[in-house]
C-alpha cells in the first residue's frame, strides 16, 4: 500500500504521519486547561476545539460522547473502548486525507483550522492518562540475561521462573512523569564498599544512575477483583503504547532489593513519551516476539502470537527493535490478572528493558558498561559509565521505513538535575 | 484522667468511645450516595447531614471547607491537614460530651439527631480513601525473623539491609478493599514438587492461602517529585491508622518472587478496616517500637521515638501488640521519600506483618504452622495449616483497657470464596 497523502503539509520524516494519529493531552498559553489532542505532522489537532467547532458532525457514533474531548486526561476517551478508538482514528485520518470524503469539515474551514490546529512548538504536553496503578515487567530476555550474567554468572543468569511467566513488580504510579520533566538525582542508602564483609550503608547521592529503555502500554478496560482477563480478550483491554525510561539507581537497588524487590531505586521518576500511539496504528507492524523454548501454561498461550511490534528504538546510540521481548502485553495482562488482580482504565504496563545482543543494542548503561567496569563513548567524544548531572537522555521509537508513512512516538526526554543538598 | 462521658448511650466496651471519633465513608438504603461520617458507640454521625443541618455552626474554622463532608471519600478532608483534623475531632467530642459546651447543636436538636445519627447496622461502609499508591513495608522484626528462619535458617534469617532501612515493596492500590469484601482464592503458577530439581510450574488454585496481620496508615499531605519528607515533618503527613489484612498466596509467592519481589501472591486482595482512627486519637497510647541495635543513618533518626502505638491486635487467636515493629510510619515515609518519590493524599503505607515471639502471637499462618508443617487448632476444634474456602478471618485492634475510653478499630473481615473454575 502506498502511503496515504494529506492536504496538510507534513514532513515525510515526521513520526506523526497520517498513518499514526497518536493521542495526547495539551495546553497552550492562550488556553491553559489541559485537553485531548492528536498529533499530525508538526501540529496538534485540539480535540476540544475540534468537537466544539462541530468537527465530529460526520461521525454520529461519537456525538453522544464528545464530553470525553474536554477532559484533562485521555481516561474517558480510552474507556469508550477499542471499537470507538478505531473509528475516531480512522475518521480523523479521513478528515486529513487529500481528496478525502469530508473536505468541508476542516480542509475548507479556515476558522476551525485556526481554532483547532496548534503548532506543536506552542503546546505544553501533559501526562496523557491518570494512572491508577503502574506495573513494570522484565520481559526483555536479553536484558534479563545480561544482568543475570553480571550478578550471578552465565550458568544461573536466568531464574527458573523466567521463561514460564512474565516476571514483574508493582511500580509507583505517582512517580510517572511526562517527557521533559527534570529528573533529580536521588539520594539513598548505598554501600560504600560493597565487597567488604561488614555491610555498612552510607547516605549518598546515587553514583550509578542509569536508564532503562522500555515500552509502556496503557489499559483501557476495567477488570474486577477476582476476575482474570483471558489471554484472547486481553488485546481489547489495551489502549496504546508509549516510550518509557524507567530511570534506575543501581547502587541503591543493589543494597535494598533483597528480598522484596526494587523500591527507592525506581520510584524517583519514570518518564513516558507524551503521545499514545494506538494499538490500531501499530497493527501494520505486528510481528512475533522472541521464541520461547519453554512450554507455556495454557492461560498464557496466544492464538496469534503477532502481538509484538517492530519498533526501531534509539537512545543516541542505536538500540534494537522492540521485538526483543519474550512476553507480549496481552500475556502480561493475562498473567497479571490470573489471580484476580483488578485493573482500572489508565493503568500502565511496562515491558521491561529492551536489549539486543550487541553492546550498542543494550537498553541500559548497567549492561553497556558491565556495571561500570567499562566506559561507553558518546557522540561528542565524552565517556560515561553512568549518567552525570546535566545529561539529557532522549529515547526515540518509530515503526516503518517509508517516507510519509512513519508511525512514531516522538521523543521521551529527561535531564538529570544534581542531587539535593540534604541536612539532618 | 477519667473517661469522658457522653449524653449518647455508648456501650462501655465499644471501640468507638467518645475518646476515639474515627472517620469513615457510609451510605444507607435511603441515601445511597457515599459520604463521610464518624463512628460513635453504635451510631454513625453522618457528617454530610450534620453539616447540612448547621452542626458546624460553632466551628467557624471549618465552615469554608464544609464541602469536604459531601465528598465520596475522605481525601478532601484529609488534605485540610492535621490541625484541622484535630479541631474537628475535638469539636465533635465536645458535641457529644455530657454537660458539654454545645448542647443545642445536637443533644437538644431531635430533628438533627434524626437526620444525622444513623445506627451502624444500617450503614454500608465503603473504602474510606481514594488510594493513589499503596506501599507495604516489612517492619515486623519478629515476622521477618521467623520467615527468614523458615527459608534460610537462623544464621541468615535477616538480610544485611533489614535493620538499616524499612524494607518495603510497592503494592497494588486497585486491590485494596474494605472489610467484608469477599476474597476469592487466587489461581496462579505454583510448583507441584518444589523440591524437584526440574522446576515445572502448574496452574492451580492457591494451596497455601494465608493472612498477614498489619496496620495501615493513610497519608494526608502531598509531597513533590524530588522532595524528600524530613523525618521530623513526617508526622504531619500522616492522617490515621486502619487494620490491614494483606492476604498472601504463599505457594505463588515462593515461585514468582525472585528477583523482583512479591506480585500476584499479593495483588488479589488486601482488606482494610473501614474506620480511620486519627493519629490524634492514638497519641495517648504512643510508645516506642522495638529497640534497633543498629546505628541508623541520620535521615531516619526520630527525635521522639514514641511514634508507635500500643494497640492490642487479635485474629480469633491472641496476637501481640503493635509495638512489635522495628520502624515507625514516620520512618517509613522518610525512607520512602529520601530519593524523591512523591506522595499524594490518600496514599497508604502498610506496616508489614506484626508478630510477637510466641506461637499464638504470630501474625501469619506461614509462621504459626511453619509453612504448613504443623497445624493450629481453632476454637471449635477444627485444624488448619492454611486457609480453607469459607473461612472468615476477622482482625481486631483496640487501644486502652478502661471501660468507656477504648479507642478501637472495629473489625477487618474477609471470607474466602472458592477459586474460579478456569478453562483455556
Amino acid at each position: 500500500m502506498p502511503p496515504l497523502k494529506s492536504w496538510l503539509k507534513i514532513d515525510p520524516k515526521s513520526h506523526f504521519s497520517i498513518h499514526n494519529i497518536p493521542f495526547g493531552i495539551i495546553s497552550t498559553t492562550n488556553a491553559a486547561q489541559p485537553r485531548p489532542a492528536v498529533a499530525i505532522g508538526s501540529y496538534a489537532l485540539d480535540l476540544h476545539a475540534f468537537a466544539h467547532g462541530n468537527g465530529f458532525s460526520k461521525l454520529s457514533i461519537v456525538q453522544p460522547h464528545q464530553a470525553v474531548f474536554s477532559q484533562p486526561t485521555l481516561n474517558a476517551f480510552a474507556a469508550l473502548g477499542r471499537p470507538v478508538h478505531r473509528v475516531v482514528r480512522e475518521y480523523l485520518q479521513s478528515v486529513f486525507l487529500e481528496n478525502g470524503p469530508f473536505p468541508d469539515v476542516l480542509q475548507q474551514d479556515d476558522q476551525l483550522q485556526k481554532a483547532a490546529l496548534v503548532p506543536l512548538e506552542q503546546c505544553k504536553l501533559h501526562l496523557p492518562m491518570q494512572i491508577g496503578d503502574y506495573t513494570d515487567f522484565y520481559a526483555g530476555l536479553n536484558h534479563a540475561y545480561n544482568v543475570g550474567v553480571l550478578f550471578r554468572g552465565p550458568q544461573n543468569a536466568l531464574q527458573p521462573n523466567y521463561k514460564h511467566l512474565p516476571v514483574g513488580y508493582h511500580g509507583r504510579a505517582s512517580s510517572v512523569v511526562v517527557s521533559n520533566t527534570p529528573i533529580r538525582r536521588p539520594t539513598g542508602q548505598i554501600l560504600a564498599s560493597p565487597a567488604a564483609e561488614k555491610k555498612e550503608p552510607i547516605l549518598s547521592p546515587c553514583k550509578k544512575l542509569d536508564i532503562e529503555l522500555e515500552l509502556g502500554c496503557f489499559v483501557c478496560k476495567h477488570s474486577a477483583l477476582g476476575e482474570p482477563v483471558n489471554i484472547h480478550d486481553a488485546p481489547e483491554h489495551l489502549f496504546g503504547v508509549v516510550l518509557m525510561n524507567d530511570w534506575s539507581a543501581r547502587d541503591i537497588q543493589a543494597w535494598e532489593y533483597v528480598p522484596l524487590g526494587p523500591f527507592n531505586s525506581k520510584n524517583f521518576g519514570t518518564t513516558i513519551s507524551p503521545w499514545v500511539v494506538l494499538i490500531d496504528a501499530l497493527e501494520p507492524f505486528a510481528t512475533t516476539g522472541l521464541e520461547n523454548d519453554t512450554v507455556l501454561l495454557p492461560y498464557l498461550n496466544e492464538k496469534d502470537r503477532k502481538s509484538h511490534y517492530a519498533i526501531d528504538l534509539t537512545f543516541s546510540l542505536t538500540i534494537p527493535s522492540a521485538t526483543e521481548l519474550l512476553f507480549s502485553f496481552p500475556q502480561m495482562l493475562a498473567h497479571h490478572t490470573i489471580g484476580g488482580c483488578p485493573f482500572n482504565v489508565g493503568d500502565l504496563l511496562g515491558s521491561g528493558t529492551i536489549s539486543g545482543k550487541t553492546k550498542a543494542e543494550k537498553g541500559a548503561l548497567l549492561e553497556q558498561t558491565e556495571n561500570g567496569k567499562t566506559e561507553i563513548e558518546l557522540e561528542g567524544g565524552e565517556k560515561r559509565k553512568f549518567l552525570e548531572d546535566g545529561d539529557i537522555v532522549t529515547l526515540s521509537g518509530v515503526c516503518g521505513k517509508e517516507d510519509g508513512a512513519l508511525v512514531g512516538f516522538g521523543n521521551c526526554v529527561g535531564r538529570i538535575e544534581p542531587a539535593l543538598q540534604l541536612k539532618f
